[in-house]
């Protein structure tokens, strides 16, 4: 970003923010948000308002709300009922009024579900990142954080607040970790920070491994589950209970907004880390508690979740299904482990051109993905399907692609 | 903090965690939350978890629901609504899928409030001033912030991830700013940030006086209003409404956590800085939006308290009737000519005491302040009447603070 600045001549501000717009013109990637209302009941069915002659009814595919918990009876019957019991917002920060019942509940929920002996909760997922690493490096000086590179902005925007040296290694690359820990002082307090599920490229840590070389250089380790929990493990716990790793981590991070399906963070990990976050984390301290209704409704989730895995595996098997379709009509997907179905297109301009003819001509909702979310040439489009999209949509959406990859004459899979 | 480190010997992490809360303990100001459930439609009423025999009835006298909007049958039915009609989260962030017509609505909602072109909403009050901040600084390459002493957490924290210069002005204090200001090249980017009601002192800031020196010296300003909005002015657009000098800012900043009752913050600018934030501002971008049921809500609050004035009355005569019988109970309450009444205690130990024996004894709950919400040596407690708080709960307080006062011997107003 720049300003132009003549010696003399006074700040021109209005130029300054032009500019700064006109270059996400320049460059394709100016975001124009797409306005919603999705059908309660009807998921992935929703109501688009961008058109100029009413509501339109399109299909959703690009929703983080995986497992369609947002929708589920029992966590709107949760929310309802804490409407009427105590209120619409908390009324304060938890220290300060605004420390619920519901707040001290599920924290004891999420603390067993990663079976750690402490939780604490955020207003999101991405302050839950930022406020933790910032005010871990903070307590632990000299502090060095490693980190993979393709990273959530929210753990960078921690790290950089925490002021610490930062180390970013090749992308689940074992080695090159391993080199830049055996190439710092032993006697440094060490910290690495990782996810288990990249939501954006659909693979899977190595987490039992980034264990060891934590354990070997005396390591703390960091993991963001934010897309993987509520959908790996016998009970949601994330890909850390699938593979039996959870009590090696000292914290583990997670969203209540994705397939929890409400809004909110969390960090899980031992009483007293969770004690000096609680007590040192100005993001967590000044601010305005969770609305006890989303508590409430998270609550009822996180339980339901426990018990139940028929959300998981439907899916599972709808994302598997997905896969092969678009693999079968030559489309570019790229092929994963996990749950997230993404199409490379590797240009921003022609990855909002699809997105926008879905959109027009079909009915169909995928937000296309631009810098800075991903790496430059690397835009793609991501799609999320879930228990709630049927075959037949699968179907829709798959010829609808292969349509439009033909029309704009877009590169196959090889 | 500090950690004590041996040459050769590994880093003893639960060593450094224990001492940083042993830190907390040696200075009396370790935090207990204290486990409440409000009961909807008899606020300030509640319930406390914290004792061993059950649920116990407590009055609340530190909630920031200052109006009790958080209880009032619009908002609530607003929710119930908005639950039933779309479900309990948004499932993305504002640019993949978690754009309601709800958040767009509330964003003209509240840019019409301020009299501005634009608004833009965040999770909450504390994001919106961090991601601001930061962002505005970024995008006016060598801009330097001018801050009040007092100015909150999060906009410190935005000054401070901006990485940009800052200089700190003493609290309310023109000629001071006015000494900063003609100190700097009169070329460089300047932004002024301050906030209107300074929440724990009570007192307004000089708002048309600085944006003079704005005018002067060719400086942006940016006004936190999260302690007026929907309390000050006609339509509840804050102390700049009330003062009519909302067309001379900048950027107005609020939350929706507090007199309007649930949570959520947002700012209102001109478009094209509405533009830039939204398109560059990391704590914006990557995060879950707003659930959409709190956004019906708070356009059910705010539209409300547009039309009636009917809850601030209530407020302001509460305030003044507080503080009036406090002085003649000879207690040392702070005046300024807010909705806050302070009471100054100077010592973290006795003001967590008062509130002790306040909340055992009485079923009377206000929480200490305490280092680092305030300075060291000015802990206090601070109340916040409202429309709902009755002539006997006042008489009540009062009574239990003056015979508190005797018997802990503290020091009574001069
Ligand atoms: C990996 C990762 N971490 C953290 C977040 C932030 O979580 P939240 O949406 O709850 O703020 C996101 C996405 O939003 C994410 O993709
Ligand atoms: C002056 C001020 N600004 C901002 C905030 C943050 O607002 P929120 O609670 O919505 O995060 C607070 C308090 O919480 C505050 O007192």
């Amino acid at each position: 970003m720049s300003i132009d600045t003549l010696a003399g001549k006074p700040v021109d501000y209005s130029r300054a923010f032009s500019q700064a717009i006109d270059r996400l013109h320049a460059e394709g990637r100016y975001r124009v948000f797409i306005d919603i209302l999705r059908n309660k009941g009807h998921y992935p069915s929703a109501r688009c308002f961008a058109g100029h002659n009413g509501p339109k009814p399109i299909t959703v595919w690009c929703s983080n709300d995986y497992l369609a918990m947002g929708q589920h009876p029992k966590v709107i019957a949760a929310m309802e009922e804490a409407l009427h019991d105590v209120g619409a917002g908390s009324g304060g920060t938890r220290n300060i009024g605004g420390n619920t019942h519901y707040h001290v509940d599920l924290e004891g929920e999420l603390a067993d579900l990663h079976g750690k002996e402490g939780a604490l909760l955020f207003t999101s997922g991405y302050v839950s990142n930022e406020a933790t690493l910032a005010t871990l490096a903070k307590v632990l000086p000299g502090c060095i954080i490693y980190s993979d590179e393709l990273n959530h902005a929210s753990m960078i925007a921690g790290i950089r607040n925490a002021g610490c040296e930062k180390r970013v290694f090749r992308h689940n690359d074992l080695a090159h970790l391993e080199e830049l820990l055996a190439a710092d002082d032993p006697a440094t307090p060490k910290l690495i920070a990782f996810e288990s599920v990249y939501s954006m490229e659909g693979d899977v840590a190595p987490i039992a491994s980034i264990c060891d070389l934590a354990d070997k250089y005396n390591a703390l380790t960091y993991l963001d589950e934010v897309h993987a929990v509520g959908m790996y493990g016998p009970r949601g716990g994330g890909i850390s209970e699938r593979d039996d790793v959870a009590h090696r981590l000292t914290i583990i991070e997670g969203t209540l907004g994705k397939a929890f399906g409400v809004m909110g963070g969390y960090i899980a990990a031992d009483t007293t880390i969770i004690d000096v976050i609680r007590s040192y984390a100005p993001g967590f301290i000044f601010t305005t508690s969770l609305s006890p209704v989303l508590v409430a409704g998270v609550l009822a989730s996180v339980r339901h979740l426990k018990s139940s895995s028929a959300e998981r595996e439907g899916q599972q098997a709808a994302a598997a299904r997905l896969k092969a379709m678009m693999t079968e009509a030559g489309l570019p997907v790229m092929i994963g482990d996990t749950h997230i179905v993404p199409l490379m297109v590797g240009d921003p301009v022609k990855a909002k051109k699809i997105s926008d003819v879905l959109l027009a001509e079909y009915g169909i909702y995928v937000q296309p993905i631009n810098y800075p979310t991903v790496p430059r040439g690397t835009e793609r489009l991501r799609f999320t399907p879930g228990p709630a999209h049927s075959e037949a949509m699968m179907q829709e959406l798959t010829e609808a692609l292969a349509e439009i990859w033909d029309r704009l004459e877009l590169r196959k899979a090889a």
